[in-house]
Order: C-alpha cells, then sequence, then structure tokens
C-alpha cells in the first residue's frame, strides 16, 4: 500500500478547524505534497492551501484526493459522496480518514471500479501480515513511547525525523496511525490490526533497511494504558528499536480514558527497556519530550532541566518549543555522527 | 454468544486423532455435553462416543453440532457441507472451529437462514467489545500465564476449575481459544480480536460476578513471547487477576515459532506483577503448572519440589500427572476456606 502524491485535501463543509484536524496535520508535515484544498459551501476549516476544484488538482498532476475531515459521528454524508465520485471520474485515487470504508458506499465502489482506482481507508487495514518473528533486522530504528496515549507521541517522532534528515541522517517516518499514514504515504493503523499479528504488522511497518537508515517510528498507546497496553507491548517488540523518547505530558493527571493514574517516566523507561530488551538486548532510552503548552517560557525550561536531572542528565526537550536538536546530538553521542 | 449443548461432535473423514482434537478436547472436558459423534465413512479419529447420525441425534435433544475436526489447509470439503446443511434442516445450531466462516459458504448461510439457526465461527467473533475500562469488578480471578505458548494453559485452567469446583468453591471457567470456547459455550478467541479491544474483550470475557465466585480464565501466549506478547498483555489487564498459575513445558529450549530463548519461570512471575499490578494492585503468584510428561514419576517429583523451593514454597504441580490440589491448597491459604 502506497498513497501517491500530490494530494488534493477535501475538507467537506465542516463547522470547525478541530474536525478538519487530519488535513491540518498533513499541511504541518508535508506541505510540499500538498497542491490544494476543496471546501463545499459552508465550510468552516481552512488549511491555508489554495482552493482548487478537481479538475484543476487534476490538471496540476494531484494523483490522490484525500477526505481529511471528519463530520460529526464519523459518518460519510450524502452531499460529500458526489465529490468522491468526482475525484474517482477525473483519474485520481481516493484516501480518507473516516471511519465507514469508501468501498462500501455502492456509487464509490462502482466509481472506483469503473476508473481502476483505488481506495484508501487509513482507519482499516487490507494488508495480510504474517505473526512477528522477532529476529533481528539490519537499520536502526527510534521509537517514540509515551506515560499516556495523546501525549505527543506522533508529533515527537515526526519532529525527530525532520531534525535528523537535516542533520545528515537518513532516516524515514513510519507510521502507526491514521493521520500519520497520509503523512507518509505509508503504514498501517495498529489499533485496527486483528491482536494476533500486532507484532508482525509492526515488522512490516519498519522492515530491514540499510545498516544506516534510521527509521522513526510513531508511538502508540502507553504499556501503562488499562485499555490499549497491548498494541503498545506488540509495537514495541514488533519495531525493536535502538533507542526510544518517552513523551509526557505533565499536567495530566489520570491516564486518557479512565481512571488509571499516570506512571512516571521513571516507570516507562524501565518497562520499555525490560521488555524490549526481548527483540533488541542494546535498547536504551535516548530522550524525553514533554508538552510544556500550560508553562510559561522560563517556567518550561526549569521543568525540562529538572526533568533531564531525574533522568541521568537524558536530553528533556518540548519539541514544539525547543525542537529536537538535542535528542539529535544524543543520538550523534552513542551512535556517532552520520 | 451461548453455543447450546447437548452438542453432537461431527468429526468428517479425517485421517488421524490430531485432525479430531477440538473434538476430544470437548469430550476430557465435557462429556456430560456431548449426545454423540457423527463420522463420514473412511474417518480414522474415534472420540469413543456413540456413532449418531443427525436425525438420532435431534430425537435426543441435542442443540448444536459441533465440527470438532480440521482437514489439512483448513478448509471445509465440500462433502462436509451437506452434513451441516442437514444438521441446519433438522433445526440444530452449528458451531465450527474452521478458519473458513460457516456463513462464507452459501449453501449454509441459506440453510441457517431457512431454519433460522445460528452459525458459530469459534475462531472468529462477531462481538463487539468497548475499550477496557481498568476497574475493579466483584469477583475473584485466576489466570493461567505461560513461559510460552502451547505449554498447558488451557489444560491448567480447565483442571484448577474442575479441583476447585470438587473442593466446594463457585467457579467457572472462562474460555479465550476457540477449543475453550466450545468446552465452555462462551468465550472468545482472543487472538481474533481487533488489537484496540483485546483488554476490553478480556473484560467482557470475565465480567463482574458475585464476590465469592471464582473465574478460572484460560491464559494465551506469553509476555516474553515476541509474535503474541501483546494479546498476553492485554489479557492480564483485562482479567486483573487475583491469583495466576505459571505454565511451564521443561524441555523447551526456545519459544514456539521462533528463535526467542525461554524466559525463567521467576522471569514470568515478576513481569506479570509488574504488568498485572496496572488493573489488580493484590496480583500474586499462587502455583507452578509444569508439563513433566518427559520425565519419570520420581524425577517429575524431585523436579517440582526444586522448583517449588526456587520459587518461595509456591506449589509445583503437573496437573495431569498430580492434579491441582496443591494450588488449591494455596488458594484456600490465602483467600480461605469456601
Amino acid at each position: 500500500m502506497k498513497i501517491e502524491h500530490p494530494y488534493l485535501l477535501f475538507l467537506g463543509d465542516v463547522p470547525d478547524a478541530l474536525a478538519a484536524k487530519t488535513a491540518i496535520g498533513v499541511v504541518d508535515w508535508r506541505k510540499d505534497w500538498c497542491a490544494g484544498q476543496l471546501r463545499l459551501p459552508g465550510c468552516a476549516a481552512d488549511t491555508g492551501l489554495a482552493d482548487m476544484s478537481i479538475s484543476e488538482a487534476r490538471d496540476k498532476g494531484v494523483r490522490t484526493m484525500v477526505v481529511g475531515a471528519v463530520n460529526a459521528g464519523g459518518r460519510l454524508p450524502d452531499h460529500w459522496i458526489s465529490s468522491i465520485v468526482d475525484a474517482l471520474d477525473e483519474g485520481l485515487d481516493v484516501a480518507s480518514g473516516l471511519h465507514v470504508r469508501l468501498g462500501s458506499i455502492p456509487a464509490i465502489r462502482e466509481a472506483a471500479d469503473r476508473n481502476g482506482r483505488q481506495l484508501f481507508d487509513v482507519r482499516h487495514n487490507s494488508e495480510t501480515f504474517a505473526t512477528g518473528k522477532g529476529t533481528k533486522r539490519t537499520g536502526k530504528r527510534i521509537l517514540a513511547v509515551g506515560t499516556d496515549c495523546s501525549v505527543g507521541k506522533k508529533y515527537t517522532a515526526l519532529a525527530m525525523d525532520k531534525a535528523m534528515n537535516e542533520r545528515g541522517y537518513q532516516s524515514s517516518f513510519c507510521a502507526t496511525g491514521q493521520t500519520g499514514v497520509l503523512i507518509s504515504g505509508r503504514g498501517v493503523a495498529l489499533d485496527a490490526v486483528i491482536a494476533d499479528f500486532i507484532s508482525g504488522a509492526a515488522e512490516w511497518i519498519s522492515p530491514e533497511t540499510a545498516e544506516d537508515h534510521w527509521q522513526i517510528i510513531e508511538g502508540q498507546g502507553s504499556l501503562f494504558h488499562p485499555s490499549f497496553a497491548g498494541v503498545t507491548l506488540g509495537l514495541l517488540h514488533g519495531s525493536q528499536p535502538d533507542g526510544f523518547i518517552v513523551c509526557h505530558e505533565p499536567t495530566r493527571r489520570t491516564m486518557r480514558g479512565v481512571q488509571t493514574p499516570l506512571p512516571t517516566i521513571q516507570q516507562v523507561i524501565d518497562l520499555t527497556i525490560q521488555c524490549g530488551q526481548l527483540t533488541n538486548p542494546a535498547i536504551q532510552c535516548i530522550g524525553i519530550a514533554v508538552n510544556t503548552a500550560a508553562l510559561g517560557e522560563d517556567e518550561a525550561r526549569d521543568y525540562l532541566a529538572k526533568v533531564s536531572a531525574e533522568h541521568g542528565d537524558l536530553p528533556a526537550t518540548d519539541p514544539v518549543r525547543f525542537g529536537m536538536e538535542a535528542i539529535v546530538d544524543k543520538v550523534a553521542d552513542i551512535f556517532g555522527a552520520p
């Protein structure tokens, strides 16, 4: 599965920016892949890209229309269907982050068949995976892990990939969630895989690569989250990381959606090493990424200095505020310059 | 989902007993649920039950025909289909441990619809689960865990359930694998659940129950198996056991199907407690179940005495050879008499 760019981002007529966060995420990280946006009358979201019709998009070489917005309930509104059919009729593929499968809607299925185009439902997956093997693959891997869900693991992995590339490392981002798949054009929403194949899918997501190539793998869940820890452990085993970055949100008191208290950063480091050694005995923590949005700038610097001091002087940074340079420095220290 | 008994066990025309091991497992543990067996000409397997036609079975009150055999490749041979259609036409439900879904075969689908009968594919699941909540439920729970896959976790859980009941405890077996589901008439093949819902499915499998009722939960995989540990961790979190039994096979050197060395029993105890405390802070190991089939009787006794001494005098037994009494004694010591 490879979603071809350039993309046309379809926003429908959603009532606010939050409903278009998938599209906005794609623009944030892959603006050069995005030719324009298509908005229906009444749309209140805006990615800042040029508005563009489907035929204009086709003329500019767009390959895929990305349905990068969700309406209430996750359904596909009837009045979005004709835009999707038009895109297929103009020769574009269509990728969607909706819960509903595009192919389950007869008009869309027929248009795809009629035009020989592909439909990508990034919340689902159609790949067949092997079970995980646990054998060492060539290449180097970094995994984002977290004290909780939704603490910035995707952002951290994307920022790390960007910073590594800018420093001259060969690196690529490996997606394990739906928005990540649209950002990378490849990957799997790991939470939608059949349980027996979690680590096998993680191995597929981060396959054997050149020895000096770094795969920066988007994390999922937390080993300490009672709903999703199984996904996290399978991802850890399958991705066999050489290094991992712990992501943390300091104002969170209980795990997302449940009453379980947050673990400490040290607990996450210890359990990740303990479990990760099964498939990579050399696994180590290379840094801590904290969302300090709730703190003032001086306060944030003090907090990060304290976190670093408390964890053996591991680099601690806020990827949004202070960038990933400190963690790339750590990679250079441990594994050498590019 | 509840599979109604009595059962008629359908063995087809399989060439050996191994191909009928699902049926044999059901007879081993639920002989009183099994009215008879149906074998086609050439069948080389035998559960020891009376041979019985479908119409005889119907006359004896059989509710479900269980397809308890697999042919090479896991497919459903064309010449088995007419027996299944006959069973549905006689008013029986049909349950199957085959990979292929019964409902995917038009003749079977139509016969089920025509007769208003249910089809159960115990390797798959059609339940919709919530994500795991991690909140404490009433009742008591024991989970079988293992140093590897296929080390006797299902046998241990069934033997423990039987021994607890015989000692006067209120107890029930909770199935997490396909044969277990046929043995208990309820449950889920956990490895077939979507990854996001592993712990939620485990919560569904072992729901809130009376405070003095014990659920004895079939284990899956191993926290140290690089293919399946995610399933194991989700099951551990979702089943929130008060006690767990470590199952072990002493001749195994590498984990089943992979090159990873086996963990020690102590490693399994430590990691199970460490992870299990997330949803039950009082989790503890209550015993060790060893498959000593490769050892002579004296040798087996010596080995078990050594294992017990090495693990703080936890009871160590071979469930097949020496029964589960020692571990039930431990339950009585810790949690009190029934």
